[in-house]
Order: structure tokens, then C-alpha cells, then sequence
């Protein structure tokens, strides 16, 4: 687990808030997959993730339509479908744009 | 844990990335105090929160200036100078504007 390594804002954030059903069902190897294809695309520039009870999935993207094409990836549709039928007990997708980023004032 | 119940967009999300050091050291008291706090503030809509590893929650405002404003409030930056020098190992913070928000299509 770490942060995101986003350039100077703006750029685009995915926020993904989830609850899962019960069971795996597959949702661990599409998840691991779907990580894997994100990196690929273009515009992509982050994605962090934590779950306890509550899934936050928040991915970052150079600009609103490189997120949307992202949405549109035909092997991310299937997912998305398999979601909504099978994994995913509610969710929420908020897309949003970055305008402010700070971290300590003296990292590390 | 559950979603939060935001309005229409736009409105105003901050992302909140961390990583904790070791032991409690306060963190759990002063984590559920943050989180009635913000709650009693003007143009606080909602919050949502994982962790494991890494942690995220994010806080949704009406605006920038609500979210600006809680970050003032004197019990906050006591909690956020506490939070530099011992609770989190690193943080990021991003504030961003959500455009657009959708469930499933026949929630529930």
C-alpha cells in the first residue's frame, strides 16, 4: 500500500466507495486483473485502495475523458456488469477534480 | 460504515491518504472526536473511511469554503499538528470538486 505519485493538480479522481457481498466469487482475481489493465491505460496515474467494511477505491486520471475511456475498456465493462450482479451489495462512483494536493510539510 | 448521503454535484470532496505510525498513542479518541466534530460543521455533508494499511476517508462539503473552514476550526489543527508529528507515518490530502455521482442503477 502507498500513495498515489499524482502530478501538479488539476487532473481527475474516481472515487469508488463499495460495499461487497458475502463470499469471493471471483471478486479477488477481477480486482487484482482490473489493477493490472488500469496501469495500462492512458491518462492513468494512480489508484489507492483500502477496505474494512466500507471499500474506498479512489483512482486518479490526467483528465475527465481519459477516466471515461477507462469506464468504456471492454474488458472493465464485464467487470462492471459482474459488479453490479454479483459482487457489489451498493456502491457509489463520484468523479471529481482535483484542484489542491499537500502532504507534510516536511515529507519523508 | 455506510455512504454518505451528498446532493446533487457539484460539492466539494477532500481525500485524505495515510499511513500510521505503531500504537494507538490517542489516535482512536481523537479520530472518533474529528469525526463529531465535523459533523456539527457548517456545509458538512458526509464522510467515508477504510483502512487497511492504508488508510482513506474522505469528507464531502458543500464547498471549498466549508472544507477550508473545518480545516481552521482550533480543535482540527490541534488534532492535524498532532497528526504530524506522531499519528501518521505520511499523508497525502487532495481537494477536489465532484462533477458527477452515480449508483447502481436500481439501488437497493
Amino acid at each position: 500500500m502507498s500513495f498515489a505519485d499524482t502530478p501538479e493538480p488539476p487532473y481527475t479522481a474516481v472515487i469508488f466507495t463499495s460495499l461487497r457481498t458475502d463470499g469471493d466469487l471471483g471478486y479477488g482475481v477481477m480486482s487484482a486483473r482490473m489493477g493490472e489493465l488500469a496501469c495500462e491505460q492512458p491518462g492513468y496515474l494512480g489508484m489507492e485502495s483500502a477496505r474494512d467494511g466500507l471499500g474506498i477505491t479512489v483512482s486518479y486520471w490526467r483528465d475527465d475523458a481519459a477516466a471515461a475511456a477507462w469506464k468504456q475498456v471492454a474488458e472493465h465493462l464485464v467487470a462492471q456488469q459482474r459488479g453490479r450482479d454479483v459482487w457489489y451489495e451498493d456502491y457509489r462512483v463520484r468523479v471529481a477534480t482535483v484542484t489542491r494536493e499537500y502532504g507534510p510539510p516536511n515529507p519523508g
